[in-house]
């Protein structure tokens, strides 16, 4: 095997073996554009790295001096040659992008003796002394993991020592001072000599970098963005250019279009005598690309044209790096270049009418993550270069909101009601008493449960901004504070601002900006839509949620849960009568006055769906979560129904579980309790009858939840069937509809089979099923799952995508086994995955009929199950 | 298909079709035993009854119809016949013997005809009204289900009329009467007249008793005793024989040997002149079997000689039913005689010793389930006559308990201190710190919580008796009280009695025996223990506990929970205070002061189990479940850290999980607090090498609890096995040990041959597989489980008996990829089904190398994996 590749050995498809920046080094030098010359060490030496207990093998060192050798005959400099010596950086490099979370050590070759021969032959001395103390400082840093501090503050002392404000003020004499000062601090701290041997120097710098894979920041920021840890780094040693060599030098970055906008227009910024670090650093004001055609003519001519090329050559929007060194230009980097999602379908539909790609190419270069984000509120540029960010939660319902903090949902209502309308609700974690707060609130905050927790499914499906398990904030619910890790405390009415999709929480109010959908999102989305074949449909529990689903392109409601329609006030009360009731007659008199309201619901989701498919997921949650828990609900309620407070709390008391999440729900409900389902099916039944006695179609899907076993469904089913046969008689009325059941606990897909023979369709509750495969609830598990990632235990969050070695495979082999019973069988997923893009491909892989998943989601579940088509080709 | 059967067509192989009551009348007839003749309506014909909507067939009604004119033939009587009628019982027959669960009606045939006509024949006019009063009286409970006291009422206000007490004092007249007002009741109560033709009567009666197939006394005892419904009961229709026509006649019940105790001798009792329900009602005192000898001495030397034809014949101890009428004996019934644990044995080994059945024949004999029973102490016979129930829960742990209620483990703790030793324990649920109390009470109870609760479990590992999930009791922890389903309430201190092998409850005290085990029971074992294939091994937490299982016969510690080990009080104050410490440095301290404690204990289990195998499994309940919960508690251990207690409330609330099952425990533990792994290998590895140092073998096996993942899995072994070779360096000793995992959350299953690959041995933890599979949390199921089995839903506790279908197929599918992978893997299994006799059988069957089970139901599981080899051959 071959461990080090030369830049013109490579080409742009390798980089899974190269990553991404080598691949493309070595691209542009096969197409003959200005790079400096240098070499890739693959991602295979990095995973050899590790194998080989973090030691660079013989093979990796040998190619790496064999390399050196090459690059210094194309270069015609040597390293470590005191005249003419070759200077080299040490950069990382992996498959997908991963800006600032690796190392980079450059100046690599300097030593005393080149630092002294260098400075005559080269006649800049402070440039040279600059270039070798800055050396010292980032190996110091990144090889031995020094504290920046020691070496900062040596640098401080000698400024101030000199009197001096600005680094640039010092001279090389001073300079030569720092060096001698920062030799003695490393030689303190590694109790041996600053290395002088440049190969040396270049292969820790090596091995540093592929360590860096592994550091924490690293570790998160490829979680965030499903990138698994088995890829590894490249390390890109490369001849060093300098922008900070005079007038006649510069470095900058630039975009072939507007990655905010998507405007076809180059889009960039550079600096005069600079380093790239001094453009990030952020002291001197980089200048617009433009006008850098005013100060180096040519040296723009060649850059445009270069950019024309890149982009044609990539046929995609390219981001880059370049530096003039006295007067050439020298390309440091391409890559394609990350866009807002506004920008990514500009650009996307642009380049198709430009005859560039084609629709199918297109649809590949959105990320269909990036749709959801699109229809919501972001953070104005501005404010949040102002903002401090107060703590990271995860990115649990996108958006952006500002907004005082609440504490209780009666506490937002309350303010709602007087007139504030920035409102952030903040609960430990919200339950189904919490929604009429949650859907006043701009954004909702939580200190437990993960990405499936109450707070975030509801949210999603409200197109609210969350952020969830933010497990470093405590809250006292009783004083209404909030504790920061650093021991701030935050009070009601405080200003916070959430961004949903980031996590991250900032300290107070923020301007946001409105999204804007344009023409191109259409054009786009039709695309999509005639490419895919999965189908796409919504969650929603209201009508509003229904219209909203219709608007974003579903086509049907996947998932109902009824249950969100027992919390309006009139209801609750009727409903909590019901629970507390201790005869099934009793219950039926509080159901039957539930009835007209479900009924009512009901009809306006028909009608809002216009003959579209409408699952009606059957009561779920256990009755516990429907019953007031604070002392003072509990006595109106006991006063409005003529029972003590004491046998109140005694039913609350017997009620109470200790892992209701595999209690008393779902169709066990429906077994103890026949005449809750007797209720629902004749509402939906009749809601069906009325509407299309207005004489528009319906298509009445209803669904069993939580089924385990086959008897368990047909005691169900047969409630409904008998309760439908009852109703359709005494309005001599027939009503088509279909009956099937979530497939959500693990003994459903054993059997699977077995119950596919008696349902009309499965829809793969993937929630539950993922708590259960795992063991993992879901309002607990943020709080281990932290340690998981950190350990590299799991790479991704389990609720978010679907765990394709486990998960995934009950739901193929449930999939597959009802599929041979029952050929006719829809098959569906209405766990939080039907939203996920990598989770929808996998369904489109297995071959599910349908996804169904929030609202806001819908435009990126389309857009995903038509880029799962395509690959699929490929 | 035929679907009646007269007893002269019918063997006693063909009890799958006749019932157990049918096969055996066919088979006394077919050895010329004087049996009044009659016939058999199969069990099919029960199945078919149901499956036409609960409708006799016409073919069914039809062979009845020829049966009945054979059966004319061979008595010489005749339906109807006014003179010389043919009157017959309708008797139910399941497979299995369910004892006074379905219903039997008498002397069909009757009415007004046939009573008037039959008088004048018989010349006991008194007696022939009896019957027809008889016979209405039953046909309008069991065919019509009309209340029993409607009747009852009219009797006794006619009795009240004639001034007379006893039934026996009425007259002819007055028996008229009686019937003339019964018949008026009936059709009042009916619309309709009291059906006169006989056969209608026939027909109505066999309906009657496939429908009581399903009532649900009948329901209940087949879950209690694993009896499929799917069975359904055949119906036995005979020609009535009377034992009270006069004091030649007389009935009685009569055992081949005695069913306490075994003893080789005819058991029974008689009554002249009476009824078999005479015998059972109890108003006259029956009289011994052999004083029969005395008043009718030919029927006695009969009736002899026919016990020791029928035991010969069946080769087992027989109970048996006869009439004698006019001084002819006539034989009823004869099935194999329900036993004592003592007695099964005893009859056993005896009937070895005598040369009439064979070792493997013994062996199937005793219930495996009795042999628990069989080490508990029971309720004297008297007592039990004496007392009420008040109530029923789960029979969790068997063995028979009185005594004074309290209601915390600490009142437990000082009423023992102040020498109260009668004590019964009862709680909601019991948690680990309740652990202490249930060590020193006699019983224990619990409102919550099924066959595999914390409670079930801990008090099966004492050998304590224990009641569970008794829902229909509810418990005001701060009064102190019990308040019974009927209002009655019990205060602390109350008397009462539990019954931890039926599950039902009793007021006040009662006395118990101890049980007595026989040098017969040694004979047994070691027969069960040369026949079986399958390792026994016990679930035990304690050096106390080791030395139990090894007295029962364990060949091993399948699991030893080290949580158990934290409880008592100075270790509990270490645990607790590295649960609140923030830092992994103060965690440490804090396991370093536990770890001499674990040592002594781990080294006491060695040296207990001499070199037998001990499974050690790491810590598994989530860390809250050590915390305080009452606010003294909690006071006393914030002074005794020097916290405040607001700190230690603040890290309680932060513990608190929703659904703590699926939450932050098993490996998950090792995985966020390494050092607590490393504190149990180190306490682990130090003891066996001490052990070892002694000159005692060990024969270690760390078990990983939790694992869902490979990576998980690899992680917490690192840990293990770094840390053994750390030990082994320091004491320069090398130990072998072996390292395993349980498999116990669904996704292991599924990846269980990765995980083999580097696991020396599983276990196969079928709790929390159960709780997972299904979906169902072990502490709240028991609440809505009884719906279940009432519809129908379940036939048994899957917590009690594995689920073959959805579990079973699980543990199944795990075991067969592990040993693909890895041929030498041991499979265990260390759930509450691992004492359990048809679960032991599967594991048989699927090829599992041991079972471990708590020790009082280790030889039970040595009986039953030895009954599973020898079932296996047939």
């Amino acid at each position: 095997m071959k461990y080090v590749y030369a830049f013109c050995e490579g080409n742009k498809d390798m980089r899974n073996l190269l990553g991404g920046k080598g691949a493309n080094l070595a691209e542009m030098t096969s197409i003959g554009l200005p790079v400096p010359q240098g070499f890739t060490v693959t991602t295979e030496a990095c995973l050899k790295y590790y194998q080989d207990h973090e030691e660079l093998s013989e093979d990796v060192v040998l190619e790496i001096r064999d390399q050196i050798s090459a690059l210094e005959k194309i270069s015609g400099k040597k390293l470590g040659d005191v005249k003419n010596p070759l200077l080299v950086s040490v950069r990382s490099g992996a498959r997908a992008s991963m800006p600032g979370m690796m190392d980079t050590i450059l100046n690599l070759g300097m030593n005393d003796e080149v630092c002294s021969g260098f400075c005559e032959a080269d006649g800049n001395a402070r440039f040279v002394y600059d270039n070798y103390r800055r050396l010292i400082q980032m190996f110091a840093d990144v090889v031995k993991g020094f504290p920046k501090s020691s070496f900062e503050h040596l640098f401080d002392k000698i400024k101030k020592e000199k009197g001096v404000q600005l680094d640039t003020e010092l001279t090389a004499e001073d300079l030569k001072e720092v060096i001698d000062e920062y030799k003695i601090e490393y030689s303190r701290l590694a109790s041996e000599e600053f290395p002088q041997d440049p190969m040396v120097q270049l292969l820790e710098a090596v091995s540093a970098v592929f360590r860096s894979w592994n550091n924490e920041r690293a570790i998160t920021y490829r979680r965030l963005n499903d990138i698994p840890s088995s890829w590894g780094t490249a390390v890109n040693v490369q001849e060093m250019v300098y922008g900070n060599r005079g007038e006649d030098s510069g470095t900058g970055v630039a975009f072939t279009r507007n990655p905010a906008t998507g405007e076809k227009k180059l889009y960039g910024e550079y600096l005069i005598n600079a380093q790239g670090e001094d453009v990030v650093a952020g002291i001197r004001t980089p200048q617009s690309i433009e006008t850098l055609n005013e100060v180096m003519p040519e040296n723009y001519q060649e850059f445009v044209r270069i950019c024309k090329v890149l982009e044609d050559h990539y046929k995609d929007m390219q981001d880059m790096e370049f530096t003039i060194e006295n007067g050439k230009l020298f390309m440091l980097q391409t890559r394609s270049g990350k866009r807002t999602g506004q920008a990514a379908i500009k650009i996307a539909v642009d380049m198709v009418k430009e005859g560039i790609i084609t629709k199918e190419e297109a649809l590949l270069r959105v990320d269909a993550n990036q749709l959801d984000q699109l229809l919501h509120p972001t953070f104005d540029k501005e404010s949040l270069q102002k903002s401090s960010v107060i703590a990271q939660g995860l990115a649990a319902s996108p958006g952006a909101a500002s907004g005082k903090i609440y504490f209780t949902a009666e506490d937002v209502s309350k303010a709602y009601e007087s007139g504030e309308r920035e409102i952030i609700l903040v609960r430990e974690e919200t339950s189904p008493e919490d929604i009429e707060g949650m859907n006043l609130a701009r954004g909702v905050l939580t200190v437990r449960g993960g990405m499936t927790s109450h707070a975030a499914v509801v949210a999603r499906g409200m197109g609210t901004c969350c952020v969830s398990g933010c497990s470093e904030l405590s809250i006292d619910a009783n004083k209404k504070t909030i504790r920061l890790a650093d021991g701030t405390i935050l009070h009601e009415e405080d200003y916070i601002s959430l961004d949903g999709s980031t996590g991250f929480i900032y300290n107070g109010k923020m301007a946001t900006v409105d999204p804007e959908i344009s023409g191109d999102f259409e054009t786009f989305m039709q695309w999509a839509d005639s490419t895919r074949v999965l189908g796409v449909k919504a969650n929603a529990d209201t009508p509003k949620d229904a219209m909203e689903a219709r608007k974003f392109g579903a086509e049907g409601i996947g998932l109902c849960r009824t249950e969100h329609m027992f919390f309006e006030e009139t209801r609750i009360f009727h409903f909590r009568k019901m629970i507390l009731s201790e005869t099934e007659e009793a219950r039926r008199e509080a159901l039957e006055k539930i009835l007209p309201y479900q009924r009512e619901d009901f009809a306006a989701l028909f009608r809002a769906m216009e003959g579209r498919s409408v699952v009606i997921r059957f009561l779920d949650p256990p009755l516990h979560e429907f019953l007031p828990k604070k002392e003072e609900e509990i006595s109106q309620l006991a006063d409005s129904l003529g029972m003590s407070k004491e046998e109140i709390h005694t039913r609350i008391l017997s009620l109470k579980e200790f892992n209701p999440m595999m209690g008393h729900r779902g169709c066990r409900l429906a077994i103890t309790y026949p005449e809750i389902a007797q209720m629902q099916t004749r509402a939906v039944m009749e809601a069906a009858i009325m509407v299309e006695k207005e004489g528009l179609a319906t298509n009445l899907e209803i669904m069993i939840p939580l089924i385990g076993s086959m008897k368990e469904y047909l005691y169900v089913k047969n409630i409904v069937l008998e309760t439908a046969k009852e109703v359709m008689k005494e309005q001599a009325v027939t009503v088509s509809f279909k009956v099937g059941t979530m497939i959500e606990v693990p003994r459903a897909v054993l059997i699977s089979d077995e119950i596919a023979s008696e349902a009309d369709f499965f829809s793969f509750g993937t929630n539950d099923l993922t708590q259960m495969t795992f063991g993992f609830s879901r309002d607990d598990a943020a709080k281990f799952l932290n340690d998981y990632y950190e350990k590299g235990i799991l790479e991704q969050d389990p609720f978010k995508t679907i765990d394709e070695e486990g998960v995934g495979r009950l739901v193929h082999l449930g999939a597959s086994l009802a599929r041979d019973e029952n050929r006719d069988i829809e098959l569906g997923i209405c766990g939080e995955h039907g939203g996920d893009p990598k989770s929808i491909a996998f369904c489109h892989k297995i071959g599910l009929d349908y996804v169904s998943c929030s609202p806001f989601r819908v435009p990126g579940a389309r857009l995903a199950a038509a880029q799962a088509v395509i690959r699929e080709k490929y």
